[in-house]
């Protein structure tokens, strides 16, 4: 079974990394690019598990390990 | 117009971020988790443009600057 989590910084919280990536992108002439706002992705192969076990599980690693709770914020998929 | 970028290392290369996560998820107890990867995730907003041009811009961008071709890979969706 394979997941995918996305973690995103929380809207208000300075994203320096976005910012870097905005200006990167703007001094190259993409001047249509108004925002930028970097996360992380995780995919995730688990094994031994049915699908009700996962849907404890993940949100459970997802806040605990993946995700900084005070300022990023999660969602997550099956991929099969 | 949102759209969303996923960055994710090739098959092959390897991640030494996402071991890191494993093993720690391992110490923890999880040992239902068999792999981890971890890539970046970009969320653009992009004004003054159609989808048309959006189309060919979004791969043009993650060529030249999200992403490092050499090593990894990307995929994106339109959000709105």
């Amino acid at each position: 079974m394979k997941v995918r989590v996305l973690v995103r910084l929380k809207n208000g919280v300075l994203d320096p990394q976005g910012q870097t990536v905005r200006h990167a992108l703007h001094v190259l002439g993409y001047h249509q690019i108004k925002d930028v706002r970097q996360g992380k992705v995780f995919e995730i192969e688990l094994e031994g598990i049915d699908q009700e076990t996962a849907l404890r599980l993940i949100p459970e690693i997802a806040d605990k390990v993946l995700a900084n709770p005070i300022i990023e914020t999660f969602s997550w998929d099956f991929l099969d």
